[in-house]
């Protein structure tokens, strides 16, 4: 594969970025339709693995027409939405090294349905297995999130990401104290004895807990937050609002542009599920496609460690108090 | 206590919402401040029960502006403010029948010092214990809630609320399923059998699992959604974005604009704490002060029942669903 120059690059973050800003408006003009007319549970919608996944027919106009567009500007790049890949049967992990843009035309479909504003399209554009462009636009919040590898991360084009950063705070000394925690309670619902369910609750009390209940697991997060989209929990801990986001599920449509928008700010990424030596693993990079994702916000300096220090140290305080959790897929 | 004739509250009505924009802007400016400057764990602030409860300077320069132009305007009208009432002793319930302001200059406080957007200024005003005018001002999110008693409840002063309304939608008929859920892990964290924590883990749990599960209980709600701002959850509940929520602990300040809209836009708000009878029990309008809320939004007729007969018997499910909870104060 001949790798993308600069100009590039540069013309194809500018079309995602339009092509981000034209999909959100799409999803607001459906919304404001709904004010006053169609009650959003009259709207077609497909049931899919249960009441708690809804499809409409508005996810499925805003990835035919993003997929139109990168057609038409870039017919040899390959595309993968949310919308295309569910109808298919593979569960396979389809990106390679080609360029590939990965789309969730709309995430928190939820939000979306209840007119919660948490709501969003996901443009993410992965080069070298690399998520490397990312745009988030969440048009009911007139918020847009955007990344170029080597170009920085932004918040509606002109603030940087993170929001503090001069300097950039180093990560809470007693991390996960001190840190606002970010969790979704997915649509795995069963209740039974370690289903994902409990696994996810008993993480969550751990992290919330006074320091010295729980045997000891005691987090005392700051906060605990569910927004009910990943690709907003993922733009949110790039802008350090959230310190900590910790998921499993999650699909790459969902991550891939949040992923870019993250690690451009400087913030790590890494697997949800502890490993057996988690004092000592050394601390990769996700995967995109492992469905099991742990985010810290970027971080600065302290007088006692670096940035990448003070993350890997709160990776480790996590792993300390989560379960790990039941998602696979072949191939990964 | 002679009443209010329509003009007064007319003009108090307009006073109020020029004073949560201005409020707003005040905390907008003191976060902007932030970027890239001051970090937020480096401005002064006051442990006061815990880490996870901070108090800004802002928050105290806010309440003092909003409280110095109502005694400007109105020398005669009761003030009560979370700054002003958390530094003195009692701990009674304030609130008579002379015409009183309940002020949060800032809720959302953990999310202001982390820079996450859902952060407010709440104002309410109560004419013989009535939560009567609420202004909620959240400046990142570019979104004002405002209602007066007989004027309508509004977004942004020119949407109407609830957003869907033509018709507004009924209360699911399998309730909670269907219904996004909105609630709070609060501060209090002990770790003890029966403690807050716990309970509230177990009613959440109740709400999320399976159809079928937890003995019966599972309620299989559509999403659970944690914010962090009593305030806001109240203004999206009265939005119709979110269909239930439960809460405990909150004070009068927190909730009384709120209350305001939500009842306004034709939502219901009763008691957390399912009574002894909650099959049979009559559904009264919780009394501010309490400290015990659960709010369900605005519903519309359906074939079977009214939007208030369907508001009903969604408290009666959640309180099948949800343990007491162990907050209370002294004289209520």
């Amino acid at each position: 594969m001949p790798k993308l120059n600069p100009e590039e690059l540069d013309e194809i973050y500018a079309f995602a970025v339009d092509l981000g800003k034209n999909a959100g408006r799409m999803l607001l003009d459906a919304a404001n339709l709904r004010f006053g007319n169609d009650r959003p549970e009259d709207q077609a919608h497909v049931e899919k693995d249960n009441a708690v996944d809804l499809v409409t027919q508005t996810d499925e106009d805003v990835e035919a027409y993003i997929k139109g567009q990168i057609s038409k500007k870039y017919p040899t790049h390959k595309f993968i939405g949310e919308e295309s890949y569910s109808k298919g049967a593979s569960r396979d992990y389809l990106i390679g090294d080609e360029p590939t843009w990965c789309v969730d035309p709309l995430d928190g479909t939820v939000n979306y349905i209840h007119l919660f504003p948490m709501f969003c399209v996901s443009i993410g554009f992965i080069v070298n297995n690399k998520a490397t462009i990312g745009v988030i636009h969440a048009p009911f919040l007139n918020q847009l999130f955007s990344a170029c590898a080597g170009r920085g991360a932004w918040l509606n084009e002109t603030q940087p990401l993170p929001l503090i950063r001069d300097p950039i705070p180093p990560m809470p000394e007693k991390a996960p104290s001190g840190c606002v925690f970010s969790c979704e309670w997915g649509k795995d619902r069963r209740d039974q004895p370690d289903s994902n369910l409990h696994r996810k609750v008993e993480s969550f009390v751990n992290m919330a807990a006074e320091i010295g209940g729980r045997s000891g697991r005691g987090g005392m997060v700051h906060g605990i937050r569910s927004l009910g989209s990943a690709t907003l929990d993922l733009a949110y801990t790039a802008m350090g609002s959230f310190d900590i986001w910790w998921e499993g599920g999650c699909w790459e449509w969902d991550v891939a542009a949040g992923i870019a928008i993250l690690q451009e700010a400087g913030g790590l990424i890494t697997t949800a599920n502890p490993p057996k030596d988690h004092l000592t693993a050394s601390i990769e990079d996700v995967k995109l496609g492992s469905r099991l994702y742990l985010a810290i916000r970027p971080a600065g300096l302290s007088s006692t460690e670096s940035g990448r220090q003070g993350q890997e140290r709160t990776v480790r305080e996590v792993w300390r108090r989560v379960r790990n959790l039941d998602y696979s897929r072949p191939g990964v």
